[in-house]
């Protein structure tokens, strides 16, 4: 769902990195040779990114015979340990030329939707959603973002831009977290929730009296969390949604999957990447 | 030594990822507020990223006031758990405005450096260079490259339009590793060097006849890598250089390290991300 | 609050087209020439388009000596008929290539400020708040909906982006208004709310039932309203806010304002454009 | 006639603006959905804009099923009330999605065309034309242009590049009308008639005397215009062209039509805008 | 006269073509070294380019310190064999990295500078402007314009947008000369003079008829040329500019500099570039 | 083997100086005319730029009928005096509005082409190659160098980025030529080979010691030159690759031709230009 200019621009900046004044190797190969290549994975994972591996091969097809590419998965599904991904077949240089750029899409966007399903999968059979952050590798968020939901995750705030989330300094600013809700409430788009980072109890309460949409409970200790969904579940008149993040571990989300909070938020996902592994093998 | 322009253009497309048409938070601190933050780190690690960082806030800081950044170490300085790393001082709007952006580009590159010198560090008291290879997160290649320098690495060809490298498509293409070799040799600029990748002996034995300068030798286990390193040193009128590379773990690092090759590429350590931990903390 | 790098951009997209491959008539002048003006205003008036208007003597300074501009008012303001605005110092031909471009941003904007104001002053005495549309001059969205502020109004969302709503086409995919909210609940980011575009009094109770946390009455009359007033404020455990939009002209603002509905969104203010008359007198 | 590749520029910028990273709420609609739907004129008006309509379909249609959109009317044509202006056929994210920005453009460029049509109406059965100015919205000038050409009027010049026009400080920088248009006809490129322009019947006959070859009479009374149509049709050797500029109304117009001046100018066709009425209708 | 805008883009590109990933060699010199350097040129021209090679150091300045360029001649000026230009003085790695790009520019735009000089010194004397073509270095057209009038010579229009030129083909599509003129006066800007391309004395009477202004003589002998010379001057009522093109010798220019046409055009001045020789000299 | 994007880029630019806000002539020409021209060249030359020229046509095919080119020769081939190159059949505004911009790619690369022939021939029968310089057209380098490659000369380096040449400021900043070469092979990706530039036969000596892989001989005399090849090829254990470079004129190319250097190296190839005359006729 991310729009395909996105995809368009960030593959041609890719291959301007990677190519820049030309494949000076490619010159090897006579300019009409035919290959087919298979896409092989070579671990378990979920698969994301066919989107920009197509359109890598579809800016280098512009001179030269198309490159077709047939694939038996799609984004979002798990894919196995010698798994055919998908075949190419097409002009030689064209896939030599691309092969690198358009692995590296695959790898890094698959990596981000396989460690996202790992964190998800001890959340299943709880409500819980797990959540992204701003937390990812500059240039890349949007197709990080996209890889969280491949990986069964839901998106935080894209940006600065549409989501409203007071923390620290915005309270110190407005006084108080009463007065950054309130003046949240009269100046910002109203079809946006107002967010508050807490870090006690009795922020939280005071959050919950301001009417606060979302509360972020960062940073608590598990028994100090069970205390703020209680405290949330029984006020009168008002429910916040509760968030929570820091220090998420695996272990740990099997023990928040079921306290009543509703959304954990995991940096995590996005800022470390374990590329997934895969490998393009050549019909001779 | 990367040129600035090009970190302006990655700083930018950055800053519209996450702000977009605006903060809308930020509307909530007054509009002079001033405001000192000290950048810690909060695990031992190599520092990578300064004029990412710097760029950041000189973007921001075009119609407010200047955000003063004050460094106590450089690129490539190893710090440690706790380390202060620097002072902003600044409006408050420019520095919550760009901290996110500012540190997502510091915990990566610095996290890129950190693996390079963890695989370094078993290299130690050998002549053998580790390398990077074009496995990088698309878009981050420049950024990624610099960071392997800050950790001790070296640079393997930017892209496809620096350097040769002969596989086995090429080869197949050309008919022999010597046609290939010789055809390389006629028509690419003669300022580079030609690489051959290979993965028996007898491919070793035809590239060496064939002058070939670098030999990448791809996926050898460690008994034939010393064939091939005795074949190399014994060949009479021309040695290559060696380079190893698959299956690059820490405990083979120390093997290869005395074996007689001169480089050892390594995509993981681009490829995969473990982003530095860093904290931003406001004085109240 | 817009970012910087947005009005730059703008502004030399403006310059671009006015100066293409040179002023040719400013030849004219002798390239050191110094002249003063003073900007008026023709008529009462809500300032806004400083920064654009700035932004276009910053761009042209470059080589040239700078152009001191000296403000007595600020966006926002009200002016009237025959107010110094601002004073110009610099390079003639500096402020002759400029004073259209900077002219066409002012006369725009502060239009669109002071439509926005007239239509806010029907409001004056009530809790409403005017909200702007997405129908805007396309490339200028967020210069208008900065416009929109100035004179008092509110922004509705900034685009697809930042904002659900839904409409009914949305509503005859999902199969009713109810499936529509959940799924939105269910995969929406949680940090925007759900806006549900209704035209009876059916869908407004279905809506409420779905716990939509908007509802856009589109073309409704005034007593129908009235009635969905009344039937939100009476509803057991959710209350939603209420948007009225269509067919909004200054009588029915003023009847509008006292009902209990929240919103009212207006395309005129930004669709239609009623340039403010603006002149630069030079100082013989 | 304006260059295509402007259009896909402006096009995609509001795209940019309204999409930014997705339609969060086209999610709720199936991906492979087909629609009909029929565009509406809910007013009188002349159409302007086919192709930048077009262009915001053809941009969306990347990835997706081609939108084929019948058209019944072109550019420049009047329309009526509730008539049928073209009808979309399509995938319906992509119809959704583009709705907005692709009336945004008519609108705007069609309320143009209309305004530029209403005027040019009092000037029927005269040689008069109606030109129009600078005075447009930054970064739509070529686009407005075009519409006052669908409208029945003539362009002036586009920018400062591709006209002279000689106004009250370049005269006082040259010393006098004599020298400003000398200086102009030596250092212009001679494909550039010069125009002058003068506000008192003695600057005519100094501008005259020197060959100027257009007289713009800014903010002339009609009885002064008389005057200086007389002054220049009994001119020996030399007659400019004659443009009037200045608090051009309806009824003036109809004045002017007849007492010999050549081209009537209007900042008001450009800088004022009243969007066209159009309504996209889906087929149910 | 250049906007400076279009003058950064082009050095930027420029640079991104030599330095792309980084200056490898720059790197053997300490970053503080400073050094100083005079731009010396090897032989009689005319200089042109000082705006671009003073822009090629400030975008290498950003983030080093400044590099002082101290010039003492100007553009436009006759610089001598073994004439020292400028001096520069500042941080080594700036110098050497721009040093190439910096002097590509000064070469090529003196080049054309000192060509055009060469053919204008033979119109000495008398009325006759040499003037440009539409037949420049793709991408450099406007530079190219700019050293023209560096030279001497005048520009002709700078593309197809503000000059009207009526060829054969649009001769043909119109039915006859008369109608291309008169089609051309009914819908091109007034603010543009209409140029008639005519190759036989038939044509030359026709288009003086339709009044066309400027009459493009291409292709003719010396006595046609005088004989078109004389209809025009005996025509009644109307003038036109003459221009000649074809064939443009150097002798051939003396004898045309006196016959009574008014332009001569040149595609040679800009379509060839000798490249002025300068040399950079290290103080050391 | 330009990246087929880099010719887009170029072709858009050129498009855009060319047309800007339009080709005002070619309205005279009804919409669907249709023609067919055909491309002669008037004098023998290589053929350089045949992607460009059809480029230009494929831009401006967008909204109107595709222009059909059928090409006789390719780049490269050697063309003869009048004939026919390429047969366009579509459109007339397209192919009349395309027509200088496509023809100036095909001059100016033709002339680089079929100048670096004129040099190449003087060394048929010899194994040295002439390569090109840095010494471009700003913009346009890569475009020129595949032109060189088209008259049968090689490449040197395309920038600062993907060779190292090692010049007397690098050398005096390391202390010795013994020291910049190390330092290059330290520092340096391993992929590069090192060019050392010296004048006299002592840094030779040096040169060769240190094992620099390239040596450019600059500036030094033929019998200079000749004993730079006596003592390269008679020295022990490193024998290092020859380029020439300085006052290269035909006669000297056939005197160095068989004295046993490498390389010769001109930057007058690309830095001056003899464009070449091509004309398009149109069939009536």
């Amino acid at each position: 769902m991310i729009p395909y200019s996105n995809i368009q621009t960030q593959v041609s900046q890719a291959l301007a990195e990677d190519i820049g004044s030309g494949d000076i190797t490619a010159a090897l190969i006579p300019e009409n040779n035919q290959i087919t290549a298979h896409l092989i994975c070579r671990e378990q994972a979920i698969l994301c990114g066919k989107d920009w591996f197509n359109e890598v091969f579809q800016q280098l097809n512009v001179i030269r015979d198309i490159t077709k590419i047939h694939w038996t998965v799609n984004d979002g599904d798990t894919i196995t340990e010698d798994q055919r991904i998908c075949t190419l077949t097409g002009n030689a240089r064209s896939i030599l030329t691309g092969e690198r750029s358009a692995m590296n899409f695959l790898q890094t966007l698959s990596g981000t939707a396989t460690s996202t399903a790992h964190y998800v999968k001890y959340l299943e059979g709880s409500e819980v959603k797990l959540l992204d952050t701003r937390k990812t590798i500059p240039g890349f968020r949007e197709a990080q973002k996209y890889a969280v939901r491949c990986g069964g995750g839901y998106n935080h705030r894209h940006g600065l831009f549409d989501g409203i989330l007071i923390k620290e300094n915005h309270i110190m600013a407005a006084g108080s977290i009463t007065n950054a809700v309130q003046n949240a409430r009269n100046n910002s788009p109203h079809t946006l929730k107002i967010e508050v980072e807490i870090e006690t109890l009795d922020e939280l309460q005071e959050a919950l009296l301001a009417k606060a949409d979302i509360l972020l409970l960062d940073n608590m200790k598990d028994d100090m969390l069970i205390q703020a969904v209680q405290i949330n579940s029984t006020n009168h008149g008002h429910k916040a949604k509760l968030e929570v993040s820091g220090n998420i571990t695996y272990e740990r989300l099997s023990n928040l999957a079921h306290i009543g909070i509703d959304y954990i938020s995991s940096g995590a996902i996005t800022k470390h990447i374990t590329a997934t592994d895969f490998s393009l093998r050549f019909e001779s």
